[in-house]
């Protein structure tokens, strides 16, 4: 009963078979790759424009060059205030744009609330050095708290952050779980809508060590080999990326492995639906699901082998909590099975 | 016939059927797994000493971690003139230390001449603040290009870095060739030798994505959890590195590997040596060998199928070679074969 | 009648005739001479204990070397909400610290709440490197609203600081006119309290540029002249800095000034509170007054020569604001007037 | 007899007054002063163009901010292999740019040799990303060694540089005194003659501590405001930097103080020629002389109030000194007076 993070499983097996393959021959190293080069143009497709494409090996990594790649002296990005970005990367985004600042911005659900969001960037004058200046806007698409941005919801977003001249970063480390609900397509949920940069991850969702930094824009991307070398993310072997993605993307299994993680995600919030003494706390939107529950409720569940997290309680949520009670996290993956769900659900009967 | 580098193979068999094997199942992220920690405790087996060991993704990134974790202000790190931290990082090494500087120090066959350093370090005065001051030395083990330090001379360059109070890097992208050439043990080339802090790579041999960041000191290594997730190198799913390592360090794999490596490349330095218009660079002592020839038979080779590099002339060297001729690096790895060597040898005639 | 800041003023005579006094002669540079090795000494004297003095050229620059010496990779500072630290000066910490950052404390009146620190550090697990690590607290003494901390306060929250093994540094920019008001001596206010490191800045008291970075501990500092260096803030003709502290601690100029600007304030509070449309927001600690008044007002104040700036909204301070009012700054300083003031106060009728 | 350095010297009578009469009254910080502005202004006049200025605090700060400006990842400058830049500024210009590096190009006479700096520059290839890339080429008028580059020597540099679309930044610590030795003034010095980025040095020269960062294209200088705030060194009360350079600048005070530097180099040089122990080792073009003499006459001069240092020998120059000698710098200054270097050249008979 493995609730604890879509990170503890290992990779799907056709991952593991796509690296195994690849595995001998030789072929150019840093990128030249004849299979590298083809997940390019594949990138090409699957986002319907040209696009430059960047493979790194963490989610931390890609958030933070793509915030190097729009940096400015006294910069601040504006995020929401339980963003990965502030909350989860050891201040490896201001280390990586060496200070560049991030700007808490609220709102319910874990999404960003527009009016906030525009009040943000209005507080800066750009004739006023002190404060700094904004640089960029950055969204995570499925939320923290497991909850889907529409497409128009980005959509305004986009909106104010350009009429500021800003870009609109996207951290899509679950984008294929946010996808797969919204029931959109990577174009759509993208640059169609006002992204400009995205963070793609498919580590999460059955890869073993697959991210790719994407540009619509390939002029933006200028320095960024140069900004990826610096950063000791260009790996010799970039086969072994490519090799994942080739196999991630083919046949739609990266679609495949989302809607089973989501479909897990649901069938415990609707068996938690039923419970007495465990509730949900936002919509169950993509593979994560937030319950509250007594806590000693949950001591005994993680006596009995189930593996989950407790997670810091957000301020709009604190009322909701009665005595003894504490806030959950449970995330589903691609390897997460009905039997571990019905095993789970069983014991919180 | 591909003698481009040794990051131009995959991954050796039991590196995949590792991954493969390891790739079911939940365990905890972030380094915390069975897995995980099993390596550590071969690694502290290994080196003959309890150790702190990082594992992260790339050579740059062991590289750049290990100075930041003795990172000083206005610090300089001295290093060999062609070290690959100078010649072949893009700077990642001054920017993941916000700044420190690589002194280059001269000697020949690609290693640090004792008096140079010795002279290097003298010129820092603690009480001078303007030029600086030294926080490591850095030594390639084996070199640039091709040759390998004896532990002695190991010895003498530690002997006058602790002298001045600094610790002793050894970048080890190949230290597994270097080793089997020495017929040595890794702590005989390393903390027995004086070497403080090691970046020991797997890739170059044969792992698709393996590098290990060990401390000899534990107690010099407490920041560099944070450091490591700061600089985006702290994977989630840790155990696919660890799972390499695994293979990669099970029943001498790591041995085999490397010696068949060097033999390949001494085949090579045979069939040579007995050439007309080729001739060998420094002694062949890992997987590399550097080669002088027509730069006319260089084309043609290409055109007849082979990869290798033309290698920037060091000025020791000039002299040696004459109109008309180039220097070239040959490089051989655990995928190099037999055949592939002889019919390399067959065209050079 | 200049109410804007307290750096619109120039320098006090006594500051401008030291400089013409020293102007001649040669004397050593980069801090050897024997004017700034006298000063360092009247440190010594002035906080009744050994310390180590840096002086700068900037109170940014005091505040961001402060941050520099006791800095943690992936490290927080924690400071009150409305800090200059985090609202003024455009990133310069984080920057300086390649990327530590700044979290928000709340407190009312501009100053920590001590219960909200200890929540802020509480909230940090040294085994878990996602959030980061705390490094340092800082308090700012007058506060950014013109309060002032009581010793006993900061002795409060140097206790929680200490606590966590935190260093806890003050940015003293108006430090004199806190101490003059606290009627209190240099070291009661600092170590004595719990300080360990103070940004002493005098610009704002009647200096041209002279700032100084103490710590209480040399142990600290050891690598400051190199922090300092290779921050561009080691000035070659430092006898600039150590003439104008010569002449602002001798004879006891500095209190005399922060005095006369502390009464001004005074003067100014007194009026005001007589007055029907203009009330007073904080308590008038120092030299700074906020005050509230109809945005009608303000506008014919400034068409009549006042100089003063408005100032952004603290939410406890939301509710007390009427439609069409607005809040407002008011500095005074060494060079202010007691005709300046009432002629202010005129207007205001 | 102070030879040492020109920032021994304190403040010319001039400057030293315009602080005084400029110490009163009150007027806006942070630059926007009418004196600030009157000065801006009076940067256009002196280099006949519209320039965008910045005053700043220290020569270093202002190479520093010159690179930030023109900063690029995995970026190098190419400078003179014994420049300031790379000496005797603590790695400033790599902290500033967060790593940048400083590459050292060869030439006679302190002056990079264009064939040189040709080779340095075809060095990189854009495609290759692990080298890095060119961002800047760097020249310091005066040298260090106290030669003066002619206009035309300049020109062909900023040939090479512009060639490979890089701007080139001139370090002008001893502008004046490079000025006066050409006879030319501050147009054809710089932009004229290809330069893009002036590091304007005062304080050598009669200031306390004024430097200006001027950019001959101001669209190169948008980000500039925002990079000075962040490095600390935006002063609150500019006036004290503006009122130094508007007494430098008035009356060609700054020609007569450097010509009367240069004067008393040239009086030294023509001493020294005549002595029979003492000779002269780089042409005397500034107000710098660089002599080999036995080290036992150094100490002698000494013990007798000499004050001086040694210099660093550089390999050009090794053949040139005999068992016993050394190579020692001295320099002039506005206040050299013709008693102290006649004193001088007496006691080297």
């Amino acid at each position: 009963m493995f609730f604890a993070s879509d990170n503890w499983a290992g990779a799907a097996d056709e991952i593991a078979a796509s690296l195994q393959r690849h595995s001998g021959g030789f072929s150019p190293a840093y990128g030249a790759s004849d299979l590298d080069q083809q997940l390019e143009q594949r990138f090409n497709e699957l986002f319907e424009r040209e696009v430059a494409v960047f493979f790194v090996g963490t989610g931390t990594a890609a958030n933070s060059l793509a915030l190097s790649a729009v940096n400015r002296p006294g910069g601040f990005v504006l995020c929401h205030r339980e963003a990965h970005l502030i909350e989860d990367e050891c201040g490896a985004p201001e280390f990586f744009t060496s200070g560049a600042r991030l700007a808490p911005i609220d709102g319910s659900f874990g999404k960003i609330d527009p009016n906030a969001l525009r009040r943000g960037l209005q507080r800066f004058d750009p004739e006023f050095v002190h404060h700094g200046q904004p640089m960029a806007v950055s969204v995570t698409q499925a939320t923290e708290v497991g909850t889907v941005y529409t497409n128009d919801e980005i959509a305004v977003i986009a909106e104010h952050t350009h009429a500021f001249g800003l870009p609109l970063h996207m951290d899509g480390a679950r984008f294929a779980n946010a996808m797969v609900r919204l029931e959109s397509t990577p174009a759509e949920m993208t640059w169609k809508s006002g992204v400009d940069v995205l963070s793609f991850g498919a580590t999460k969702n059955g890869c073993w060590c697959a991210e790719a930094l994407v540009f619509f824009d390939p002029a933006r991307a200028k320095q960024l080999p140069f900004i990826r070398k610096r950063a000791a993310q260009l790996f010799s072997k970039t086969r072994f990326i490519a090799a994942q993605f080739h196999a991630y993307l083919d046949d739609d299994l990266w679609i495949r492995l989302a809607t089973h993680a989501n479909a897990m995600a649901d069938r415990l919030a609707a068996g938690i639906a039923a419970a007495n003494n465990v509730s949900i706390g936002w919509p169950c939107e993509s593979n994560e699901l937030f319950v509250t529950m007594p806590k000693e409720l949950a001591g005994r569940l993680k006596e009995q082998g189930a593996r989950f997290y407790p997670w810091p309680v957000p301020e709009e949520f604190e009322s909701k909590l009665t005595e003894g009670q504490g806030l959950y996290r449970l995330v589903t993956s691609f390897a997460t099975t009905e039997e571990q769900v019905d095993q789970f659900l069983a014991l919180i009967g």
